[in-house]
């Protein structure tokens, strides 16, 4: 049978600073036989996320580096075309671990089924129901151990993660202030998703100082997602017996040479701090019980979240780079 | 009632560096009236450790910084002259905050008496039934949660809390690996404290790959006296959901500008570390258990430990700071 060709964005040489398209490279080539245990999937949507930089560098990592040659890792949803698992039929739809490609084969075992009862959009399955709201999801009370009455500072507010983050915090009854880069995006975040106050980073100054003003009581929790400068100033603001939950450091993903650890690191023995490197694929095993709290909440209007949709396979490298210069407003998805 | 005079070192100036003479002064000075809730103590031994290097600074810490006059701030025990409280008579033995002169007045709730049936030597409770035996015996199973089997990695393992350490967790039944300074050092670690490698950190040369080589599994448990370097090799070799017990960093101590955290940093959430600040302290109204447990190990001879006590007041300065070169051989204290 013959599949003909896919579009795809291959990794070509490990990027320096933000990737270009000397780095990673658009091009057709053969969609493959899909073998026993694969599926092929027509990919309906690509989520843009701040770990893909990650992956592209050889830095050790949580996942192994994507191999030079190979398409960009990424959260696919979509439409199985082609299936090598007996559960799993042409027409059903997954979500799970593709790539920057019209279409990918996955190993059965990356993905999982779109709910045959689903009622929501399709690519809810790689927002608001897939790691963007597993994330803070499994985060905040699981891991982190957040509890109502506290005071969580959240870095990146605006952003995927961290703006449906916190309206969980807040659905948790703790104090939830947020940290972001436009007066826009802190206007959302205090008025649309009921963060108890935002700070902009931008135009703040004296972080530590603006971080202390909004959190006089100190901060019990620290979520974050960006790391630098800003990880230095919560450092200066947090508790005794406080928690950090490290899920992210944007602002050092595309650092072109060796990263130091926040200069304040000093302060995690001083204050007694626990750090929890957070990853929410380790909680995959719990999907169907995050999904159904998302699922629940969002039905009743609880979650609020912005969406980031461009369309076209040859739009990716673009549309990802939005992330670095702050210019995505909302979770940032490729549409195909 | 006159009281004299007592000799002392004062903190004339926040020190640059390793402290000297310009800014750690000895002299004389009256010693004051006991008032409500104070002791009058002789001091028979001080303290010294890494950790009064921090409170020589203005860097926010756990304590306040040694105010700029004061008397250089350490763990003394010695015995009472004056009593201002009502459980505490003059004769009695206690241990306590005290400072690197030969008499102290400190508050009684800053004070622990030497229990009266005390049979060990005096200066045991500066040592190992003090913080030397209590921040390890608080640290590995109930802080850090170490089980038997698991790999612990020791860092300053020759020293004072590092090669107590490591002889409770071979007495929980852990693999312990050592890092020290000399060969001398690395030998007494395995033959008589039972470790069962260590590493010699100033000839091992590449310690990433060195440590690898000693922890073919991983390292489980890291329990960081040292930060630095050492810190950033180790991070490279822990496993998946491992413990960073963060209990100091020696190694930056002295530094004379801002000192940036590990370089890798990001291996806590790459591989799900968790990091804990951790101070002996916060345990301490644990401490008739801890000081129960230590003495049984010491009685049965299952912990061994060294000493290196200087004498006299006078000599203070230069005997604390053989700590940053590693001239010390074991747990370092003044006799006076």
């Amino acid at each position: 049978m013959s599949h003909g060709n896919k579009q795809q964005w291959i990794l070509a040489k490990r990027p320096e600073g933000i990737p270009d398209t000397s780095e990673v490279v658009f091009q057709e080539a053969p969609i493959p036989e899909t073998g026993p245990g694969m599926l092929l999937v027509k990919n309906h949507y690509i989520s843009l996320d701040p770990a893909i930089r990650g992956w592209m560098s050889d830095i050790p990592n949580y996942l192994p580096p994507i191999p030079i040659g190979d398409p960009v890792r990424a959260t696919v949803v979509g439409e199985v075309l082609e299936s090598g698992a007996d559960h799993i039929k042409p027409g059903d739809y997954v979500f799970g671990l593709g790539g920057w490609e019209t279409h990918s084969t996955i190993p059965v075992d990356f993905c999982t089924p779109v709910p045959a009862d689903n009622t929501f959009p399709l690519h809810y399955y790689v927002n608001i129901l897939g790691a963007v709201g597993l994330t803070p999801y499994f985060a905040i009370a699981d891991v982190g151990g957040a509890q109502a009455g506290q005071t969580m500072l959240m870095s990146a507010a605006a952003g995927a993660v961290g703006s449906v983050g916190g309206q969980i915090a807040k659905l948790m009854g703790l104090k939830v202030v947020g940290i972001a880069g436009t007066d826009e995006k802190c206007r959302w975040v205090v008025d649309e998703l009921g963060f108890d106050d935002c700070i902009n980073y931008r135009t703040a100054g004296d972080m530590e100082a603006a971080i202390r003003a909004a959190c006089p009581e100190g901060v019990d929790f620290y979520f974050d997602n960006v790391g630098g400068e800003i990880l230095d100033a919560a450092l200066m603001n947090m508790n005794k017996d406080s928690t950090l939950l490290f899920c992210g450091t944007i602002s050092t993903y595309n650092a072109t040479g060796p990263v130091p650890g926040p200069y304040n690191y000093w302060q995690i023995l001083a204050r007694t701090i626990t750090v929890k490197g957070y990853l929410v694929s380790d909680h995959y095993h719990r999907i169907a019980e995050g999904q159904a709290a998302l699922s629940q909440w969002v039905k009743a209007d609880q979650l609020k979240f912005r969406e980031h949709i461009n369309e076209g396979i040859e739009n990716c490298l673009d549309t990802y780079n939005l992330l670095f210069s702050g210019g995505n407003e909302g979770k940032l998805m490729l549409k195909l």
